[in-house]
């Protein structure tokens, strides 16, 4: 078995398994007691909140332990907003940030604040230029990710932390997936992150506030974590937390540099061993243990249950896979192909033979999923129609109107077009990237009786 | 050593040990993953989740994992009344309910809700009829402890749900102090409850909305646990949270009936061997492991403190411990002495011998504090000064204010009065209580230049 999906979460640490039962005697009282057992808690905390304001970077009393990543998102938000609410109520984000902060962002807007996405390019990173146009007299916040979780792609925090700072305006960071390899560079104010990510329990954020951030936390008051997070804090997960942050640090150096080299093989390797798949994100400033790649004529959610079949767990942006009938909103924000999309990201010590395996297993696995959906093999169409000025996918799902595409553009004259129907959300993504990946004219799209006309015209 | 504060937080109770481990290998993955490791994470969420539900006496979709009972008792109660808005923004809660109930309560006035806090009897229980005149036609949603956590007393949770449940109004009830000892009786709408409290590990809290009940939970949606507690789930402490809370039932019938013995000794004999000393809580209908005492003459900090240096570990009301300057809002509701507060919480399995030395140490503990305070010795008031009429207490802190009146008292003709200038925020508790415990007239506050002056009248 080969669990390839660590940005997702990551399985617990040795350390950290250690730290939590070390501490799960010692660490259950009340810190706020005066007491023995309360003293030794506090204790505790006090020395897992030091351990890891070191490993961030910060004061011990700018870092508040949150009940998971997501809570400190959402509160880090709303009290960098409600703190600067009389500069106004502009907030800035990403297009490809994590739904914690999106849904962050869509209930401020729904609190009749605005909103700024800014977009990002092909390999799915913002430009700090991107940020300074966003930039108002009445912004309160801008938050960024260190990296993306769906691709990988680094973003350039410490920029866009100067362009911030040069307007006096806090920059929010979400490190998520990156604070297990290092501290993030650059000026930024406020920044949050997820022990599971890096191998540490589930139950743990980080909310670091810089002092001087003007900061009011909302919703009702706790005396807890200074007022930031609310509820009896989960001592021997924050001290499991913060000790195997600084175990996969002291190893984070010499794994990542191995495991670039094994996600370089895939990155490399799969656009050889299966036709038409485009990897996607940034091929230099990515993290180290993520690739993300796309398969044409693939539905996702099969490819998933296959792989899973032969012993890889992964996960997909695909719209076709589980609850989500919509393409992940990083591979529409970056306009490459959604559909067949595999995210393969190694926990660190992943062994290279499982590496290896993987690109022994995927060629088949890909083509038995592509021939279960009838899709054309390599170049060649399989199949020809009588109509084929029109394709008419209506109520097909993804990644069937790409397949039916496909199947009769052979037969189209250089020079003509064809117009596919498709109300699968998908589509709008993937026809397009369909026609990049192929070298033919994407004319657009046009309004029809039911779902929409992608009109494509063959020109070699 | 002996632990005695229960109500705070219990240890961590074997059976959660155990399933905690043996859960830590299985439980970290995402639940919403389709491969292997989401899919055995997913079983043991779902079977918690039964478990759990079980024990409480719910479905297993109307009970959510939250992050902890303060924030199952935010999200809850701020869920119960927007999804209730246009019925109107009252809402109904005890004096006497635990401060993160008070403190949503206060967010929800500072938001223009309006609240009614309905009073409690000196031993600390509401009357159902107190809540039914509360209720009005803008009543969106009514809160109710199943006990208290400062003196035990439990509430009469079946007759006001009774009372909401004919006025359409719905009971949130925080059983945090009770769900370990049994299921909440009687057709309450949601409940709220704290693993950590049952002997479960922290970080696990229990929202429960029954069918039916509109709920919109507030805050940037996310979609685990319903969209009623964002963030990703830690199923490790999740499974020992529903594991112990089992295991702490199948105990609970025979603990309750040991422990209540046990308490029922510190309550009958604690005023006899401690003069001066009030036994407060209702003396039946209570919590089996909870008493609460407050002793004259002394000064709560420094009691826990000398009390821990024997080894006692317990908790205090009082206006003089730690971080806070005013008594506890629930002595203070409950109208009766706040100084010198000792509550004792028996966590299960606490052996006889150790509530006999708590017995055995006591007295000579509060005498120890009491002469070095200066404090009368039994009746007998230790010194004599010349400005009887008048006692100057500015500045002093509790217990001083209390103990300089009864140094004077004894020199008071019968039918005299004494005014205690103090700008201490306890005396305004302390001062009437000292009067009921002698027998002798509180006549009243008055105002004076700095501070208060309490006026006594000696009767006898």
């Amino acid at each position: 078995m080969a669990y390839f999906d660590a940005a997702s979460s990551a399985p617990l640490h040795s350390v950290a398994r250690q730290a939590l039962l070390a501490s799960l005697d010692e660490g259950w009282a009340d810190p706020a007691r005066l007491y023995r057992e309360g003293r030794r808690a506090r204790l505790l905390l006090d020395a897992a909140r030091e351990a890891a304001a070191e490993a961030v970077g910060c004061r011990a009393d700018e870092l508040t332990f949150t009940s998971s990543g997501t809570r400190a998102v959402h509160s880090g938000i709303a009290g960098a907003l409600a703190g600067r609410r009389r500069v106004g109520r502009h907030l800035i984000v990403s297009a490809v940030e994590h739904s914690s902060v999106l849904h962050s962002s869509e209930t401020h807007e729904a609190d009749g604040g605005t909103v700024t996405q800014v977009p990002v390019d092909r390999g799915g990173a913002v430009a700090a230029a991107s940020y300074g146009a966003a930039l108002r007299e009445d912004t309160a916040l801008a938050c960024l990710q260190s990296a993306n979780h769906e691709v990988g792609t680094e973003q350039p925090v410490a920029e866009v932390a100067e362009v911030c700072r040069a307007a006096g305006v806090p920059l929010l960071v979400d490190a998520a997936q990156s604070l297990g390899w290092g501290p993030v560079e650059g000026d930024w104010s406020l920044l949050t992150a997820s022990a599971h990510k890096w191998g540490g329990p589930s139950g743990v954020g980080l909310l670091v506030v810089r002092k001087g951030v003007r900061f009011a936390p909302q919703g009702p008051a706790d005396e807890r974590e200074s007022g930031r997070a609310a509820g009896f804090q989960n001592i021997p997960a924050i001290v499991a937390a913060a000790a195997s942050l600084r175990a996969v640090r002291a190893e984070a150096a010499a794994e990542a540099v191995r495991l670039r080299e094994l996600t370089e093989r895939i990155r490399a390797r799969v656009p050889r061993l299966v036709p038409d798949v485009e990897v996607v994100g940034d091929p230099v400033r990515r993290l180290p243990g993520l690739v993300t790649f796309s398969c044409l004529y693939v539905d996702g959610e099969t490819l998933l249950h296959e792989l899973d079949r032969e012993g890889f767990s992964v996960s997909s942006g695909s719209s076709c896979t589980s609850s989500t009938l919509t393409p992940s909103h990083v591979l529409r924000a970056m306009g490459v192909l959604s559909e067949g999309n595999v995210r393969v990201s190694l926990p660190p010590g992943t062994p290279e033979e499982d590496v290896e395996r993987f690109l022994a297993v995927l060629p088949d696995v890909v083509a038995g999923v592509r021939e279960k959906l009838g899709a054309p093999a390599g170049e060649q169409p399989a199949a020809v129609r009588e109509d084929a000025l029109v394709v008419d996918a209506l109520g097909k799902r993804c990644p069937i109107p790409v397949i039916e595409l496909a199947k009769v553009f052979g037969d189209v004259p250089v020079g003509s077009a064809v117009r596919v129907l498709a109300d699968d959300e998908a589509a709008r993504l993937d026809i397009p990237a369909w026609c990049e990946m192929r070298g033919q004219e994407y004319v657009g799209e046009e309004p029809a009786d039911e779902g929409s006309a992608y009109v494509v015209r063959r020109v070699s």
